[in-house]
């Protein structure tokens, strides 16, 4: 996919919505636990309530990781059944990988090509050679963790780096390496009044912000500093909507969480 | 196990060689290609060859995501061979994970307690909450990425980070945590020069050393600098050992390269 299709999905859906697929066993609903692959029966009936309202889809690899082989299976199952049947879809396998070169190519393949996930979330820790072998690929996009949504992120990201903060050196140094028309990247919606500063450096590139829902971030801030002429940012949630029931009826409340979302983006962008 | 425990084994053994599974279908001798499954059965001649002359094995995750359900279940019996074969050696996860604490709970599960690895390197980007998850388990290892061996390290590891590096940053920083006596790192063996600094921050850690070999590392350089009274050192080679012949005498060869580096272990620790 390339970012003016992602574009016009969004201007389409009036929705700049992610919807995170972190699937927790105790965490779905109970009559769901009798299927043969509970995550993907659920993942699936998610899709199919969110997907007019939603532009992307992450799932987030711990998840599938948590349940080994059986976990494995039920993310390969997800990601080819939104590529079968909803190709306008944007995809995201937020996996945070990261390592030298001939590994990171390594799970690029993995992602990228096999899985064929549209984008791959990496950590920039390790730098260039770590991160250009996901650039490498054409149409694909890398989203760089620059301003992550956790506390944590006070402990390295926005510490003083050579006259600038850590995160800002990311985004600096990231836009130097070959292919950096692909890269994308995470800021959270906890920290929304970076979005400036961050536009400042990256005008144009799309924004993956997790952090709305759950961890508390405002959807009207990350919009007011974050939106540029293109929007730029797909706005994630994840537990807020996937979790808004226990029952059976938690798909039709999980579009309801998500009707929210979309109404409030269509607000935002008429 | 316990680090006291991992000291003991590189005594009786006179290494402290880890050597790293990372196995490419491209580079395995043709022959097993014919197997059911040819990393497994090649981890397996690798293991059965150099078990007695290395005190860990480094599966690198990435070289069996790459391979989807097949490659993630050859990662389980792998790691399942050798916790039933040999529970005395040290077997390290490389997965660079790192995520959100929710998230790492997930990846702390798959692979310290499912899969039941004794350690998983993590990347530190995100701080605190992002790895204090993986640090709760008891009797296992968190490998905090310090300096790695590749040439993207200077990108940000070694800039200035409020008055000085920021690998020391994440050093110093990563001793406050929480269970942080569950701590090791990694550093490069191509950054040698380093260690002696690094031991003034954690002389008594024990540091992951990849980059000997293939890489270019020199063993000498680093024990100069980085060992300490209890060794204190995993020095790794993967490429060198596992990729020393193509041909059916492959496990022999390993065990040849093998022998070569704790020869030399031996002798330094003399």
């Amino acid at each position: 996919m390339t970012t003016t299709q992602l574009y016009s999905e969004i201007v389409k859906k009036k929705s700049f919505l992610s919807i995170g697929l972190d699937v927790d066993l105790d965490k779905i609903p109970p009559h769901l636990l009798q299927a043969e692959d509970p995550i993907f029966e659920f993942n699936k009936a998610i899709i199919d309530a969110t997907h007019n309202l939603a532009v992307a889809y992450k799932p987030n690899t711990a998840f599938f990781e948590a349940y080994g082989i059986k976990g494995w299976h039920s993310l390969e199952k997800t990601i080819a059944y939104i590529n079968q049947n909803h190709p306008e879809i944007f995809t995201i396998a937020d996996a945070k990988r990261g390592d030298i070169g001939n590994t990171s190519a390594m799970y690029a393949k993995a992602f990228l090509q096999d899985l064929n996930f549209d984008s791959v979330t990496v950590a920039p820790y390790m730098g260039k050679d770590s991160v250009e072998p996901f650039l490498a690929m054409q149409d694909k996009f890398t989203i760089l963790l620059a301003l992550t949504s956790n506390s944590g992120a006070f402990d390295f990201q926005t510490k003083d780096a050579g006259g600038k903060e850590l995160y800002k050196q990311v985004l600096e140094t990231s836009k130097t390496w070959q292919n950096s028309q692909n890269l994308m990247y995470v800021v959270g919606a906890t920290k929304a009044e970076y979005f400036t500063e961050i536009r400042k450096i990256i005008p144009d590139s799309f924004i993956l912000v997790p952090g709305v829902g759950a961890q508390g971030g405002s959807l009207e801030d990350v919009c007011r500093y974050g939106m540029n002429d293109k929007v730029g940012l797909l706005v994630n949630s994840s537990r807020g909507i996937i979790y808004a029931s226990k029952g059976e009826d938690f798909a039709e409340k999980a579009r309801e969480e998500a009707l929210k979302m979309q109404q409030q983006m269509a607000h935002i962008l008429g």
